[in-house]
């Protein structure tokens, strides 16, 4: 499921990039409950939202969505 | 923004696939006005859709979100 598999990957990424989920919230200007809840698969970001959590990541939309079942092309 | 760039993306990815929108509206379970609200940048697709839209065109999401803007990485 996208929720899930993008959750994860904004989790790993996110502590990779040193943040706190507290940190991100500021740096995404979402709340610390809607990241935990992005994180767990719960909620779907909006694309806005992608480009938002991309933007504090300091990477592409592309690089967000670079999950980890997909197959290399 | 992110809507336009993204439906940009989507029309000129289609088009290269040899999808007609009716036929894409088919393959991606959307109507034929939603995907012309998402081509015009009018309409954002859910992460759920973009990934229908990404399977339609048999590309992972990551390579979805290869927007023309984008730097290279």
């Amino acid at each position: 499921m996208i929720k899930k598999r993008i959750g994860k990957r904004i989790a790993r990424l996110r502590k990779e990039a040193g943040f706190t989920q507290e940190r991100f919230a500021e740096a995404t200007n979402y709340s610390v409950e809607f990241i935990s809840f992005v994180e767990r698969g719960i909620h779907a970001p909006s694309l806005e939202g992608c480009e938002r959590i991309a933007n504090a990541l300091n990477i592409t939309l592309s690089e967000l969505f670079k999950l980890e079942e997909d197959p290399p092309r």
